[in-house]
């Protein structure tokens, strides 16, 4: 069927729908625009590709409610941080039954808030949240989060999250006799992460404890396998099919035809292409007489404003110098502010027109995830980066 | 006079004042609570210690409304880093000529507009910055900032901001020949800074650039030392006299009698020690049954709520368990979001009481300086943290 492959390619924001948004509402910079229709293709993408799983879309990465609204309308389900996560996704039209708490850390008080608006689905991953939420939302669905090998990610996990198998499958025999419904497995491989076949590895793990929990009289059924599939940054990355082929491959070598309930929580892979930012180059100058040819690019917006994924250069956005061609030469990219740790990209030398001028804007791309949602409340009196959703 | 020898010692906030504000108010975890008196303090003792030099307090360190108004009571000037902050000084009621923009990365329109606000006192370090100000805000005092060496500073800076001396001669030539009043130079040695000799370094150079200039015609009148005075985290600091008494010794060294008007921008050593921020214990855990002792502590409040100087470990409170004694072990620190990223302490192993229970609080002092004003939007759904002026 050639269109539905060729709806598998990523589609990126209409330029004209953005250019004509701007010029109509006379946008000042810094902003992100986020086209929706760029979410829905996406979305369409991962249930296309991967049929087999159900999507709760991760909150965290843009709580724009014109993004859940959007996804609610498509019959997403949200996988949700806090309870102000849950209230936006259920202000957004979510059902309660749709929403996932896939925190493992969180206040009794808030499980027992969430668990009376009716979210019956949460995340654990110790034997303290678990009694948690046997006292505060009982007889609840639980899945324990597994600690996983997330080599290949560009922002990798750390052992934040998730504990090792076989307390795993204890906390999960427990659950049971804490007269909650253990419910399933989840990991997360990573960020960003480009390596098709992490996704393999880790269900091999949960494969066995499947197995290890059912001669323990506990039958699983339900594998989330978190999020990491990636958005288009600078570096390539496989298509959303070839990793939905190598998901679907590992799951049928390890469960067969018995397949258990399939639960993925994109994020990034989401919202990622559908939105662009803008920002203004304030000032571009050298240090020294001695300096090479690298020139300094200042921005009205730094890591502080909203591109806090660029901390350690982890995320290398597709960077577009708005009406300037020409002969190019490298660039330090920096923010606004008066900390000297808002440098955007030093090691990582972005080739730009040596036409460039103060006043000239540089459109980066693919900034639809963890960027306003990480803006801070205002350091050095420049304010949180806006969402326009188009 | 022992009175005034006393006063050089850090002051700490008073903790009966702050239980009381806390029961008063029932306020609920996380939160910063800011000493006014412990500002005032430290104001008065910096006075005190280094009388030759004009106090700028750099608002981005905190910029509550009420540490200005506090501030401007006891006749501080203010250094500033954008519009809003401008604005937010003038509400608190300082005088424009009061203020000083010492972000050298400026909107033109932002210049104009202080500018016509009163202010006019600007920074710069690049001829593009210099040729706005010619234009935006004629007749102006401008300095420059120099580069200089900040090894020994706990938060380092970057090459972002300054140049080096010989380009700073060409611009405050320049300033002049631009109708500009070329004022003097500034530099910083870093934030946290524990090496009380590195101002003389950075002394030495301004020096030779007042002589250079001055067989080029252009009179300097002023040295802006920047920040650097450090608040009391883990490690031991030296006093605020003892800085100031090495800062003196090179201004003597440097310059003889004939001083010139030096100015400070204090941030963190005025406000750092006035603040504690308390945070709640959300879970304790570990990841297998292979761990050692190490405990995972996992708190209401992390890196995108107002803890981002924990970034690579930089800074380290000193942190107190409320109401928790007896033998210790050691912990990791993380923070609440699904970040993987929103680790406090690893590396760096707090030692904690055994006896620690969810529920518990944990008091981070000396947390008034660069927290509340780094926090999210709102990250994962969680709230900025708020500040509550004492």
């Amino acid at each position: 069927m050639r269109v539905g492959a060729r709806s598998k390619l990523p589609k990126f924001p209409s330029r004209e729908k953005i250019e004509k948004f701007i010029a109509d509402n006379r946008l000042k910079t810094p902003y992100l625009i986020v086209d929706l229709d760029v979410v829905e293709h996406n979305y369409k993408t991962l249930r296309a590709t991967l049929p087999v799983a159900d999507v709760f879309y991760a909150v965290k990465a843009n709580p724009a409610p014109e993004v859940i609204k959007r996804l609610v309308k498509l019959g997403s389900h949200f996988d949700v941080a806090s309870p102000a996560e849950v209230e936006l996704a259920l202000e957004a039209g979510a059902k309660p039954e749709m929403i996932s708490l896939g925190n493992t850390i969180k206040k009794e008080e808030d499980i027992k808030w969430a668990y009376d608006y009716g979210v019956r689905m949460f995340a654990f991953d110790s034997e303290a949240e678990l009694q948690k939420l046997a006292r505060s939302a009982p007889g609840s669905k639980v899945f324990c989060r597994l600690l996983v090998s997330c080599e290949g990610a560009d922002w990798p996990l750390s052992r934040k999250f998730g504990c090792e198998v076989d307390m795993a499958r204890d906390l999960l025999i427990k659950a049971k006799d804490l007269g909650l419904e253990p419910y399933g497995v989840s990991f997360h491989v990573g960020s960003q992460q480009t390596r098709v076949d992490q996704w393999g590895n880790a269900l091999g793990q949960a494969a066995a404890l499947f197995k290890a929990l059912e001669g323990s009289g506990v039958k699983l059924q339900m594998i989330n396998l978190g999020g990491g599939l990636p958005a288009h940054y600078t570096d390539s990355v496989s298509s959303v099919n070839s990793y939905s082929s190598a998901i679907m491959k590992a799951l049928t070598k390890h469960f067969g035809a018995d397949l258990p309930r399939i639960i993925t929580e994109p994020g990034r892979s989401l919202v990622g292409d559908s939105g662009v930012l803008d920002a203004e180059i304030v000032l571009i100058s050298k240090k020294s007489y001695a300096d090479d040819e690298t020139r300094w690019i200042y921005l009205d917006i730094g890591k502080f404003g909203g591109l806090a994924e660029t901390l350690d250069e982890a995320i290398k956005y597709r960077i577009e110098p708005l009406g300037r061609k020409g002969a190019t030469a490298p660039a330090i990219m920096a923010g606004p502010s008066c900390d000297s740790a808002d440098i955007l990209y030093e090691k990582f030398k972005y080739q730009m027109p040596l036409s460039l001028q103060v006043g000239d804007k540089l459109r980066f791309h693919s900034t639809g995830a963890y960027t306003a949602s990480y803006a801070s409340v205002g350091f050095n009196g420049f304010a949180p980066l806006p969402t326009y959703c188009i």
